[in-house]
């Protein structure tokens, strides 16, 4: 058993109780009341990287939830790692489908079940244990820096500021990141391409109040029925979104790269069995994983009006809601989009309703160069643990700040996740096998071994 | 001043103190939660009429909510009329919206403003109270029973079974029912038709759990999309309902009919800025009016999928819910509309979602004729103390178990409804102005002299 192996096991026990730690800190950013959580969270955090061996931690201030900032030089001359995770974690909501409770986190089939339990702080702390254990044992072969945001559920409102301000204390050469998947747990892979986002709110008013759907019911539009007319109407017979402008800029790509992608192991059958579902759905002309990966999508993310409680209630609402993102591919522009989503939006609004819309938050898609140490660095360490070269994929998912990473500090992102599409992040239930936990902090002592060997 | 208005004036405040407590139960009957405050306002009930003079006054048992029964037989060779109503309300939802809280009634600008206020707390009182003038005052002349029941709003699903088994005491010569509206302050009207009801649940369910939007999002069908896509269809570009059937057993009305309809008075522009929208919407080739009055109609009710929180949630929902009501018009027996819904919904439903329809309640529509002796009656009532000679109105709304009574007592039903359009039944800041619940309380005494003498 080799040093890593050694460490790992030795603590192992530990690494699960302060992880552990950090997840009962229920710091859901999207909730006003969970505000306290952020600091508590932050706290635990610059503890974290202070014991691990850190020179320096410290909680800095945004206008919205503070950012961890630590680091550790051991030589100027030597190249910079720079650690990029969230301590923010999604909602529980619907709270009853939980089986235990999301805040008090469990071992159940080798597995941390937990809100965060992945995303992102089962992932983000096998950085802090990873960084401990270079420094415990003397191997850490480069300078590293953490950045430790609390507000990536809610897009980093205020992350792109922070690096404005920060760029200086921020210099690296490449940003690690673990907040995306693997494709299974013997097949590691490497995120290449993430979608952008851009979320949306809508709001139907009919009436200025609710009404009595007998009195006025088909005298009077009805908000909801509207609304559903409306988003009906966003998707064409082939699930082409109607969007005039929607697909100017999304790269095509070539026949050869999709046969390419084509290649990584995938099985519908399997992928409809784990979802229950009888039949997939897309857009015409592509295949599941192209629709999900090179192709940008919409969709609802809730929707509500009139009345939701038991029984029956013959209203006829006043106003419907709808909470609707659209993943984008490169070349499009977050915020273009969801400019032409608005201006469209709005002009298919019948007159006998209002409409508002609002932009809640978006970020640019993001391709990662399979050319670049970075990339070589992170197949070699994947070799190493796993026994085979990782697979490169692109993601549906979307960090959107990872592009403004490149464009305000000018570095590059490599995103060695280690979740499991099983996970359920962001859902009910949202778990963590130890197995990947533990192969994390084992892997990324070699991504740093090998990516200061090529850097040099 | 003659010895109604000097009986009115005399006890006015009392009468007001003793609604109010009637109001202050919250007698909600679709909320499980609420199923003790059911009880409750059977018993003021029970006072009520014990105090205003009935020989006999109870609570009977029902599979649901007591119906409290009450009686004062003076001569069993006289007519007899039996008083419906009910305890109970329509939930309070949205909360937010209310001024005041729903259950502490106060004046505002001369109405009661609460739940109930109107629908049907308001309305069923003028027939405590009238009853009571005419006791107390040595005036009634004629037999009275009163029958009210808890579960209107929720469909009155044990009425029926109710009246089956005591068929025998509820015996009468008419039902007068005070819980519709009249057209305006100084327009008093008789509601002579009543729309029927099937009120539906639909869920519509996709992936076994709510999906990461990014990961999943245009490979898996959105439930949410999909019930927008299934609800818009059921209406098509001239706003009729799609539905194979569902307008088979519609009773056209002949032209002539429909001109004497269209001279009630009613004011588009007056009825759009009350709601505050800007135009109408509705079945082409009918009016405002027939839309409500003789058309069948289809209404979402409520609807909620995914994440309705504040901010930002990327969560492809399992589940999508609606409630959707139809209105129905004579003949349409309403569940042979909710089947007719049922299988068309299901049958519209793609393979990649699985769908549930659920009949919630309904009923059937009414029509009341203007030459009973109870109509005429009614007119002259109104004419006493308005003034002015009722109108005629059909009305939008539903009291389903009105349909029932005829079936099962062979009774007809007088619908002498005393709200307003602005009162806001069903809806936030419910009110019941206090001229109508005096106005009612006045012309009741009348309906009861000139029926008798009528039925002579």
């Amino acid at each position: 058993m080799n040093y890593i192996n050694q460490y790992i096991d030795e603590n192992k026990e530990r690494f699960l109780e302060e992880l552990f730690g950090l997840i009962r800190i229920p710091s859901i950013s999207s909730l006003s009341e969970n505000k306290a959580d952020m600091l508590k969270a932050a706290e635990y955090w610059k503890n974290t990287l202070l014991k691990a061996g850190a020179d320096k931690a410290e909680i800095m201030p945004t206008e919205g939830n503070p950012v961890v900032y630590g680091e550790k030089i051991i030589d100027k001359n030597l190249p910079t790692v720079l650690v990029y995770a969230h301590y923010d974690v999604m909602p529980v909501d619907p709270i009853e489908l939980w089986h235990t409770p999301p805040f008090e986190p469990q071992i159940v089939d080798e597995k941390i079940i937990a809100r965060g339990a992945d995303d992102d702080k089962g992932q983000s702390f096998m950085h802090a244990k990873a960084f401990e254990l270079m420094v415990k044992t003397n191997t850490l072969p480069c300078n590293v820096k953490f950045m430790i945001e609390g507000e990536e559920e809610v897009g980093s409102p205020n992350l792109p500021g922070f690096c404005e301000k920060h760029k200086e204390i921020l210099k690296a050469d490449i940003i690690l990141v673990s907040d995306t998947g693997m494709i299974a747990r013997d097949i590691p892979s490497i995120t290449t391409g993430l979608r952008g986002l851009s979320y949306m709110e809508v709001e139907v008013t009919g009436p200025d109040r609710d009404l009595h759907s007998g009195i006025f019911g088909g005298a009077v539009a009805n908000p909801a029925n509207v609304l559903a007319k409306m988003i009906a109407s966003l998707h064409d017979e082939n699930n082409h979104i109607t969007i005039p402008g929607f697909y100017d800029d999304v790269i095509e790509i070539s026949l050869e790269e999709r046969a390419e992608m084509a290649k990584a192991p995938f099985n519908l059958d399997n992928y409809k069995k784990a979802l229950s579902i009888q039949s997939e759905w897309g857009e015409k002309g592509f295949s599941t994983t192209e629709r999900t990966g090179i192709r940008p999508t919409l969709d609802i993310n809730g929707i509500w009006s009139g009345y939701t409680g038991e029984g029956a209630k013959t209203v006829l609402p006043s106003i419907a809601t709808a909470k609707i993102s659209m993943r984008l591919v490169p070349d499009q522009e977050n915020e273009k989009i969801s400019e032409l989503f608005k201006k469209h939006f709005e002009s298919i609004a019948p007159d006998y309703v209002k409409v508002k819309v609002t932009a809640l938050h978006g970020g640019q898609a993001y391709v990662s160069p399979m050319k670049m140490p970075a990339y070589i660095a992170a197949e070699k360490a994947y070799t190493e643990t796993f026994g085979k070269k990782p697979v490169p994929t692109r993601s549906g998912g979307s960090i959107p700040v990872i592009a403004e990473f490149e464009r305000i500090l000018g570095v590059k992102s490599i995103l060695m996740g280690f979740g499991l599409e099983s996970d359920a992040i962001h859902s009910p239930n949202e778990n963590y096998p130890l197995f990947n936990f533990y192969k994390g902090i084992e892997t990324i002592p070699y991504f740093y071994k090998y990516f200061s060997e090529l850097s040099k």
